[in-house]
C-alpha cells in the first residue's frame, strides 16, 4: 500500500467528530455551522432536480455557475474572468486545491506552505513528488516572518499555497503582506494557489484582498471560493476556482481526473446564492461577527487565553492560564471526556512535532444556545 | 505546469460533446442517458435537502448509503462487507478509482491495465508515479491474451485496474478469464481495482461476476460501483468502494485528499436506489437491452461492421465496410460534421498511436425517437 498514506492518521476533523458523538459532547471541532443555509439557494437545488439536468454537466462547469462565479469576482473584487475559460467547478475547494497542485507542480519541484495549516494541503504536495517548503506564522499575533519566507522561495519554487482568511488563526492578510508576496512570487516566477474559502468571512470591518488583485498576479493566481462556507451549506462540496485562460486547462483536466464534474442541480443553486444582494453577504458576516464575540467573551471569562479572530470560522485559544500542563491533545481529550465539549489540538495544522502545543481551536459557526451550552458545561467542569 | 497533464489533451468525451454541441449533431458520443432516473430516488434527493442535514456527512458515507451499499453487496453477489468499515462513498466512480490508485500505489510499483481502456487510468497512474504495464484485448472478439497478461505481472506489480462489463468493447469478463486474473493476482500478491461501475447494464442473460467473490480475492479487491450509471443519473457523481477494511482505511485518507466527502441529500437518494426491488434493476437491463437492439440493428443495416456488446452503454462498430478510407478521429469528426450524428473514435481508449484505428463508438443509452432520428440522418447521409 501507498507509504505515505499509510503513515498518516486519520484526519483529526473525523477523530474529534467521532470522539463527540461518542461522548455526547457539544461539538465546537470541525468547522460547519449548525444551522443552515438559505433557503432559495436550497429551494432552488431542490426544484433543480426535477426538470431533467440530472445527467453529466460541463467538465468545467454549468454555465450558469461559472457566469455567477464570474460575476462575484467583478462586483466584489474587480477581477474580470471569462466564465467560459478562466473558472472551474470543482466538488468542493479540497478537490480545488488539489487540482490546483496537481496543474503545476512536477515532481521535484518546491511548494512553499505557511504553517499552521489544513491537512490536506502536505499529503498532496508530498503524493505528487513535489517538495514542500514550510515557513511558521509567529503566534499570538500569526505574524509573516518575511526573511524566512523570502528565504523559502529559491529556483526550484514553482508555487506558493496559502490561506486567507485563515485557519485556524483568524488572521486576515494585509495588504503589505500581500504585496510582499507577490513581490516573491514575480522574481521567482511561479504561481499561487489562493485557498479563499473564508473570503466573505471577516468581521470588525476587515476586508478579504485576493491576491490576484495586486499587479502582476492576475496570471498567477489560482483563486479558490467555496460555497460550503459562502452559503453554510458545507456538505454541498461545491468549489469554485478562477485563474487565467493558460492554467485553466490543466486545472481542467486535474478535475477531469479527480471527479469530472459536479452534481449540476448543487451547481445551479449555489449560482442562486452567488447572485444575491449584499444584504446576504452583509448578513452573513455581521451573524458571524456576533457568534464570535458571543464565544471569544465567554471563553475569556473562563480564563482561556483568547486570541483575536479577524476571519474565519474559528477562535484559537491558549489554555495555559488555565493551569493545564499536558500537551493540546491530552486537553482536547479531557475536554471532550470530561467537559462534553470538543475542540481541536492545533498541532494537527502543523507537519513536525515542535510545532505550539498549547492552543486549542473552537469553532464558532454555532447556535447561540449551544454557544452558550458549551460554554456553561465548561464553566461546571472548571 | 506539470508536463504530463501539459501534454494531455482535452477529453475525447469533452470535446466531441462540444463538436455535437457545434453541429447540431445527435449526440451517441458520452456515454449518459437522456432519459432520467428513477422518480423516487430524484424525490428522495430532494426531500433530504429540506431536513436539515446539509452539512458534513461522515468522510466514508452517510449511514444509510453504506448500509445500502453493504446490502446490495450481498443481494446480488454474496459479498458480506461492514458497512462501517468496508465501504466508502466518493464523488463519482472517477474519484473511486483515483482514490485506489493512490492508496496502493507507490513510485515506481507498476500497475497492470487492460486497452481498451477508459481515459482517467493511464494519467493516474503516471502522476502517482507509478509504471503502467499495458495489455491489449484482441479484437474483434477483445480476448483476453493470457500469455500477455501473465507477462506484464511480474515482481514490481502492486496493482491490476480493469473494467467489467467494459467500457468501450461491451466485453463482461467470463469466469474462466476472472480466474485467470485472479491467480495472477494471487501468485504476485497484489490488488485489483475493479471498475464495475456497468454492473447492472448486462444483456442476453449475461451476469456481472465481480472479481471479489472469486477464492483468495475478497482481500485483494477494492469493487467500484457507480449510482450514474446503476440510477441513470451520470450528473449526480456519487460512487462506492467496497474493500477489506485493511485496505479501507488509505482508500478514505486518499479519498479526505480528494473531496473529503460527497453530497449527503444525493447520498440519501441513492441509498433509496440501491434498496430498490429486483423488478428496478431487471427492467433497466431489459429496457438497455431493447435500445442496444435498436441501434444495433440499425448501424448493421447501415453497413457498419456491428460487434457485439454484452454489457455497459455502448456499440462499437467497424466503419470499414462503409468504404471510409481514414482514420477513426476522420471518421468521427465527418460524421458529426455532416451526418450531424455524434460518436467516439475508439482509439481515444488507447495510449499509443499503434492502436486500432477503424473503429467508433455509439452510446445507446438514448430514447427510441433519438436512436431512430440518428440512423435516419446517417442513412440520408449516406
Ligand atoms: C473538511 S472537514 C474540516 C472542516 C474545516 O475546514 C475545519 O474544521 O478546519
Ligand atoms: C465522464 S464522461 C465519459 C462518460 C463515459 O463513461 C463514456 O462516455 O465513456
Amino acid at each position: 500500500q501507498n507509504d505515505l498514506l499509510s503513515a498518516t492518521g486519520t484526519t483529526i476533523f473525523t477523530v474529534m467528530s467521532a470522539l463527540a458523538v461518542q461522548h455526547g459532547a457539544i461539538n465546537l471541532g470541525q468547522g460547519f455551522p449548525d444551522y443552515d443555509g438559505p433557503d432559495d439557494v436550497i429551494e432552488a437545488a431542490a426544484a433543480a432536480l426535477k426538470d431533467g439536468r440530472n445527467q453529466y454537466p460541463p467538465l468545467t462547469g454549468v454555465p450558469e455557475l461559472r457566469a455567477a462565479v464570474s460575476a462575484h469576482n467583478r462586483r466584489f473584487y474587480g477581477i474580470e474572468a471569462d466564465p467560459n475559460a478562466e473558472v472551474i467547478v470543482t466538488s468542493g475547494a479540497t478537490e480545488a486545491i488539489t487540482a490546483c497542485l496537481m496543474a503545476v507542480l512536477n515532481p521535484g519541484d518546491e511548494c512553499v506552505l505557511i504553517e499552521p495549516l489544513y491537512d490536506t494541503y502536505l499529503p498532496v504536495v508530498r503524493m505528487l513528488g513535489a517538495i514542500p517548503r514550510l515557513v511558521r506564522l509567529s503566534p499570538p499575533k500569526w505574524e509573516l516572518p518575511r526573511a524566512e519566507l523570502a528565504a523559502a522561495f529559491g529556483p526550484k519554487t514553482k508555487a506558493i499555497l496559502f490561506n486567507t482568511p485563515m485557519n485556524p488563526t483568524g488572521k486576515v492578510f494585509t495588504a503589505a503582506e500581500l504585496a510582499f508576496i507577490a513581490e516573491l512570487i514575480a522574481r521567482h516566477d511561479c504561481y499561487a494557489i489562493c485557498d479563499e474559502v473564508y473570503e466573505h468571512l471577516t468581521f470588525d470591518g476587515w476586508k478579504h484582498i485576493p491576491l490576484m488583485t495586486l499587479p502582476g498576479m492576475r496570471e498567477r493566481c489560482m483563486r479558490i471560493g467555496s460555497a460550503g462556507k459562502t452559503f453554510s451549506l458545507t456538505g454541498w462540496k461545491v468549489g469554485y476556482i478562477t485563474c487565467d485562460r493558460t492554467l485553466a486547462s490543466n486545472v481542467a483536466k486535474a478535475h477531469q481526473n479527480l471527479t469530472f464534474t459536479t452534481p449540476p442541480n448543487l451547481q445551479r443553486g449555489v449560482a442562486v446564492g452567488l447572485m444575491k444582494d449584499d444584504a446576504y453577504f452583509d448578513g452573513l458576516s455581521t451573524s458571524l461577527q456576533a457568534r464570535r464575540d458571543r464565544l471569544a467573551e465567554g471563553l475569556a471569562a473562563l480564563g482561556f487565553g483568547v486570541l483575536p479572530t479577524k476571519g474565519s470560522y474559528f477562535i484559537t485559544t491558549d489554555f495555559r492560564p488555565l493551569g493545564f500542563n499536558g500537551d493540546d491533545v491530552a486537553f482536547c481529550r479531557l475536554l471532550t471526556e470530561e467537559a462534553k465539549v470538543t475542540a481541536i489540538p492545533v498541532t494537527a495544522f502543523y507537519a513536525s512535532a515542535d510545532a505550539p502545543n498549547h492552543y486549542a481551536r473552537f469553532a464558532f459557526c454555532k447556535g447561540e444556545a449551544v454557544i452558550d451550552a458549551a460554554l456553561e458545561r465548561m464553566r461546571i467542569w472548571m
